[in-house]
């Protein structure tokens, strides 16, 4: 047990229908006067007694760096203070692109479970290259939790976001800074999620389901910004950058492909997952959690087809990371990326006959 | 699900035999270049490399004002820019007071289970009382763990800290700011300290328990800062307040017994230890670890006996949190300590014909 772990300084403020009086109460305890909102949306019942100076939309995915730029003048110009990020990952991640360079703090409100607001992890797209950075400037000083503002999110996209945060959890188990603090984040955010999503498939207004789901993203964020990436996400950044493949239908189609190649050897991790799903192995555990919301399985209907999948293990064989606790091959990775595509259920990986 | 938890930056190097070069790498990290050193032993194999201007020995318990003033008086006479506190609460409390009035930042270097390294939470003694407080200058920049450190601590002390912090996990699962995320620590810590502690009791030098206890107490003082002091630990410091009793084998005596009496109106809470435990009961599993280390069980020994009862009772009843599962009766408390004193297994406290 050797390890260091460094635990970044946030506060979470959680509650149903308290974004309003909770997003007032930070305004006051940071002394902030001149707020930006970064928001697609109005959301008058989040910022309707703040004092907001501008109240930004120009939000994109994948955070470009000419929307970046924009804002932050906006911000400049206008001498704002705080920052007030209410959305997903887009709006969360240009609130980033701003507090880089202005050093100017964020509390983070997160309409999904993409768990960018629980990270010091920057992302900006430059003629379709994404450079992403680590800086403690740019993780919100607070993050507000209120699952009465993701009642709206689409069933489809709860299922492959709530399934995404799952991914950070799994993954953070075999990530190069895994340890026993991010582990026990992890596992807590496992179950969280396996509580939350089938409760929000089977009814979309379940309030208690809709609270662990965010509990489970928030913890799953923590988790995986502590232990660092793996293999899963590895191979979905490359999906995702390369061939324009949805972030979080990405990561919910390749997972139980990655599972069951790690799982054999890495017990303890598999244990940890099994245990949390409460099920007999940890692939039996996802698997039940994604037959009981209709998790997609197949990354063809984003067009991702066979003919792509050498280029594909081409990009990823480089850039498998070390802490991997099995060695990849591009015979393993056409395997997994092949049922990935047609759907097929996750090829078992012995380990007879490897080293 | 309403809270809100505040997480404090920390940073924790884990490794056995690693003090050295994990103290060295602090020191260079935060450019310190005059290290008050506070520990009552030399440690030569933990300072070795850095640069010590004054090794400070005059430590007490419960950190006495003169002891805390003359170390301020040193720190600022040899204009100190980093403590080093080595050895248990009574070091890392005193670093604290040291912080508390200079903001000189703390490397922790904890030799046993008391948690204090965790914390914000420093205290003060003056003429026989003891006046705690919270600040966030006082809570330690790095903690480093090395089980090579705590193979020398005596059993019985071993015991009576290590269920000292199983203490703080079970507390905080019903303290003032108890929420889902400092509960996953807490449970954490629960099983860590369930198996590091008859391990190291079955072998003291079986260095993978030494790990488990000092990562259970890491967990179960995280836990315990975050959630707040709970009933068990108001009576626990009214007790060792007013009749001078030893901190550790009090808390390992007086845990079962608030345990037996909040777990019937605390059923999350019992279920979370239980499952920690792997046992089908919060008490069965308590019972089946003080069982296995062969725990202290009564406060006779240690000069409370029943005379002093109706004293305590009067002194403990105030301070009951009001955050408590259950209402608290001087007839309830009269039962505990009654219990506490003779070493009767816990008493029963049905809900039936209560409020």
């Amino acid at each position: 047990m050797i390890f260091v772990h460094d635990t970044p300084a946030q506060r979470v403020l959680f509650g149903h229908g308290r974004a309003g009086t909770h997003l007032a109460d930070e305004v006051v305890r940071l002394g902030a006067a001149r707020v930006m909102v970064i928001a697609t949306r109005a959301h008058p019942e989040v910022i309707g007694s703040i004092p907001v100076v501008v109240h930004h939309t120009d939000v994109a995915p994948h955070v470009p760096v000419d929307v970046a730029d924009h804002a932050r003048t906006i911000a400049s110009e206008n001498s704002v203070d705080l920052l007030v990020c209410i959305g997903g990952g887009s709006a969360t991640g240009l609130a980033k692109a701003v507090a880089l360079t202005s050093g100017i703090p964020i509390v983070a409100v997160p309409t999904t479970y993409a768990g960018s607001e629980a990270t010091d992890v920057w992302g900006l797209t430059e003629a379709g290259r994404k450079t992403t950075g680590v800086d403690r400037r740019v993780l919100p000083t607070s993050v507000i939790y209120d699952s009465a503002l993701s009642v709206e999110l689409p069933l489809e996209l709860t299922v492959a976001s709530g399934l995404n945060a799952l991914a950070h959890c799994v993954d953070s188990l075999w990530g190069p800074r895994a340890d026993p603090i991010n582990a026990s984040t992890a596992v807590t955010g496992i179950r969280a999620l396996d509580a939350g999503l089938p409760a929000v498939v089977a009814d979309a207004d379940d309030r208690i389901g809709r609270d662990e789901m965010l509990l489970g993203a928030y913890l799953s964020a923590v988790a995986f910004a502590s232990a660092g990436s793996g293999l899963h996400h590895k191979i979905c950044h490359v999906l995702g950058g390369a061939y324009d493949l949805p972030h979080a239908q990405t990561h919910a189609v390749i997972l139980p492909h990655v599972l069951a190649f790690n799982a054999p050897t890495a017990p303890d991790a598999a244990r940890m997952i099994a245990a949390a799903f409460g099920t007999e192995s940890a692939d039996h555990g996802l698997a039940r959690l994604r037959e009981r919301v209709g998790a997609p399985t197949s990354l063809l209907p984003y067009g991702f087809d066979a003919t792509m999948i050498p280029d594909a293990v081409a990009r990823i064989l480089p850039v498998v990371p070390e802490s991997n606790p099995r060695p990849v091959t591009a015979s393993d990775l056409t395997t997994i990326l092949t049922a990935a595509s047609t759907g097929d259920v996750p090829t078992a990986h012995p380990l007879e006959g490897r080293t």
